[in-house]
């Protein structure tokens, strides 16, 4: 992975080297951290790309599901228990892979609860005669997700009318020990552990997304090796040689100077997922009413996912001559041909120059290019990931990159990277909705 | 369509009356380029929705290419070729539309150069041998657009070598007279024409959304019926019964005392893709580096699109948490039961209180209810808007009332809604990369 911001970021290298050593010290703690190993430390998410442990017991919970006739495999859950597995299922198999006549097992993904995705969802399993052409992974960390568990309830009451032996094909992940997990095993349904400390939006590299991705055909081992990588990278005190601490000081630097709002610019449509999954990750991790002193600072940057060459046609306009509020990092690929090239003899010749014999991966380099130069005309600040390729190592590589900038990044904004406090103001609202809803019935019933 | 924003808002009725009368000179004159129709005028895309010959139009051609046969219609465009009618398009028929067993004919969408997502179309076509099951519709404004005439060329040899007659299968919308159109004659391709006045981002009520939605089974006359309702509306000079007017003067009050970014919230997921088009119809309307008089004025708001409950599981934590840096807009519908029901008797009982026999409807609104409660408590700024339901007419209700809004805010910014001159600054180096990269192969050739 290479990363340039020299130049384009419109920050100092000294200004990046100030920042460096307030950060010294959590870098040693994160250091020990990773020493240490195991699941104790707030951070202990990192721990998890050099933990031979998860990928074996997903591929090995893998195995047993995976059949010759397996189509379909139904991962049900919201949030950091599904944007991971779908932003890398994404990433490899491409935006279109549920109508792909050349893939199996395809992917398919229930969070909100949404009635018409639910009749589509059962429109497509319609097809489904015999249990091994399907497995159902639940997943919830807490066990309690109101969304997942009334998802499961509907599709489960769907699959059991209709094929023998459901229930063997039922995959659970959820903390030890979580009431989901005693009721899973009541039901004899196999389950899958999360570790206690590792929360949602940091927990793609272990059973979360280990197992479904394992199981429609990933590489998972490379996806955990790229991780482990740059995990390593990332660990190094010199910002010049670790990418999660330029990048977390770069975007701290700008959220002083103004810039509110954080543009991932995706110059692949298939990233977008990416895109969602870094969403959650800076929107709770550093989006905070309180520091750690408990301060009430109301703090924060708003992450927004652009697409390249997609999104030019929409935002390009405002990104160019809007406000200057914002902080791009541009995420794209070494240059390689596609193999998919525009005709030499073209029907439309002479709409647009040069063109003729072009392929696709220099077209889409010359709109990149074109835009970079545009950018720095404009001196809208940037700065570049160039992935080798889409591979698993490489995605591997992203997300851990990723998931280092964001706890540097709170380091520095001084908030907890791992809590979400403000979540509950609404779901403690919505319960006791469902409660006065329940007592009316009743009171309605018993008139 | 109900709207709501008092006590929500956190603006005063006052505050609102105030900007009313800036707005009272120019919304006389939007009623006179009403009066007079036709598209002589810039505002010009208000008289599509009062325009019945782009729909007879639009229905006579999709009936010529309706044929029982037909499975795709690939929709080719970028920008304001596309988002309108994929807006639409998912709204109806949902975000797993191209995998329905259901569902015929299916739209697929070629927009950036992506080789994966080209590999990925002629994957699903390839089942495809009689030119009957299929239509292409190329759409471009000016007729030069760079993806769209690259997917267009590599997708039409794909089809061409495999499809006898497939040219009677194209249809191309363009502007009247532009390059495309000729060339698209010489070729004897359909053709349908865009009135010159009405931009991308403004002309989904146009030949661009309601050919390829028609031929897909959309109810168009409902749609634009819709919108002709909201049109009228909007042009209502009492703010309580012009919810574009009301909207605008919101939004443009939020963004002067601080809100940089507009939230549109949806509780339905099939409309994130409105949320897509919505973006540009903001990005390009009102993010500008010149005021109307000439004046450097880096103005803009930066639209971002959230989906409820999903990304509830995301954002929450930085929508009540974090700055107040957002106006948002709740988008939901009228209560009505779903018929997708929790089971009475659940097989994970006890996990989440109050579930049992509960509608995906009732928890949904549950969570809704919760949400605004939440955002009250946090001092969040929101209005609500409540659409009848999700069908055609809903849509092109909501779909109207958007692009009033945007009319009503860039008066207010003192901004031009129509045009988008920075997106030059990037066309202009791609094409110069693009040259240069000929001139070296073409040296290369000769050394």
């Amino acid at each position: 992975m290479r990363v340039n911001y020299k130049n384009t970021s419109l920050i100092s290298e000294n200004e990046i080297a100030g920042k460096v050593l307030e950060l010294k010290e959590y870098l040693r703690k994160l250091n020990e951290v990773a020493m240490v190993g195991g699941y104790d430390a707030s951070e202990a998410s990192i721990n998890l790309p050099a933990d031979e442990s998860f990928l074996k017991k997903a591929k090995a919970f893998a195995k047993d599901k995976k059949t010759k006739k397996l189509k379909y495999v139904v991962v049900i859950g919201i949030g950091g228990s599904n944007l991971g597995t779908q932003a890398v299922y994404e990433a490899i198999y491409g935006t279109l892979n549920i109508a792909l006549k050349s893939k199996d097992p395809k992917m398919i993904f229930l969070d909100t609860n949404n009635p018409k995705l639910m009749f589509d969802v059962q429109d497509i399993l319609s097809d489904v005669k015999d249990k091994e052409e399907i497995v159902v992974n639940i997943i919830s960390k807490s066990g309690s997700t109101t969304e997942t568990v009334a998802n499961f309830e509907v599709l489960y009451q769907f699959l059991k009318k209709r094929i023998d032996g459901i229930e063997e094909r039922v995959v659970t992940t959820t903390d030890f020990g979580s009431k989901l997990w005693q009721k899973a095993e009541e039901k004899s349904f196999a389950v899958l552990e999360i570790p206690k400390n590792v929360g949602g939006r940091y927990s793609v590299f272990s059973s979360v997304g280990l197992f479904p991705l394992a199981l429609c055909g990933v590489d998972v081992k490379s996806l955990l090796g790229g991780a482990r990588l740059m995990r390593d990278e990332c660990l190094n005190e010199d910002f010049q040689k670790n990418p999660a601490l330029a990048s977390a000081i770069l975007t701290f630097l700008h959220y002083k100077k103004g810039a509110n709002i954080s543009n991932s610019f995706f110059f692949h449509s298939q990233l977008e997922t990416i895109g969602r999954w870094y969403r959650q990750l800076m929107g709770e991790s550093i989006g905070k009413e309180k520091d750690k002193n408990g301060n009430v600072v109301h703090i924060g940057i708003t992450p927004i996912i652009s697409i390249g060459s997609t999104d030019l046609h929409s935002m390009a306009q405002l990104f160019l001559g809007g406000p200057k509020d914002k902080f791009t990092t541009f995420v794209n690929t070494e240059f390689q041909k596609s193999k998919v090239a525009v005709p030499k003899k073209m029907i439309f010749d002479g709409l647009v120059e040069h063109l003729n014999g072009k392929d696709f991966s220099e077209i889409m380099r010359a709109i990149y290019e074109g835009v970079k130069i545009a950018y720095q005309k404009n001196k809208a600040p940037f700065m570049e990931i160039i992935l080798p390729d889409l591979s698993e190592s490489s995605i591997g590589q992203f997300l851990q990159f990723k998931m280092m900038e964001m706890i540097f990044l709170a380091e520095l904004l001084n908030v907890n990277a791992f809590d979400q406090p403000n979540v509950e103001d609404y779901k403690k609202e919505t319960k006791e909705i469902l409660k006065i809803n329940n007592d009316f019935r009743r009171n309605r019933t018993t008139d």
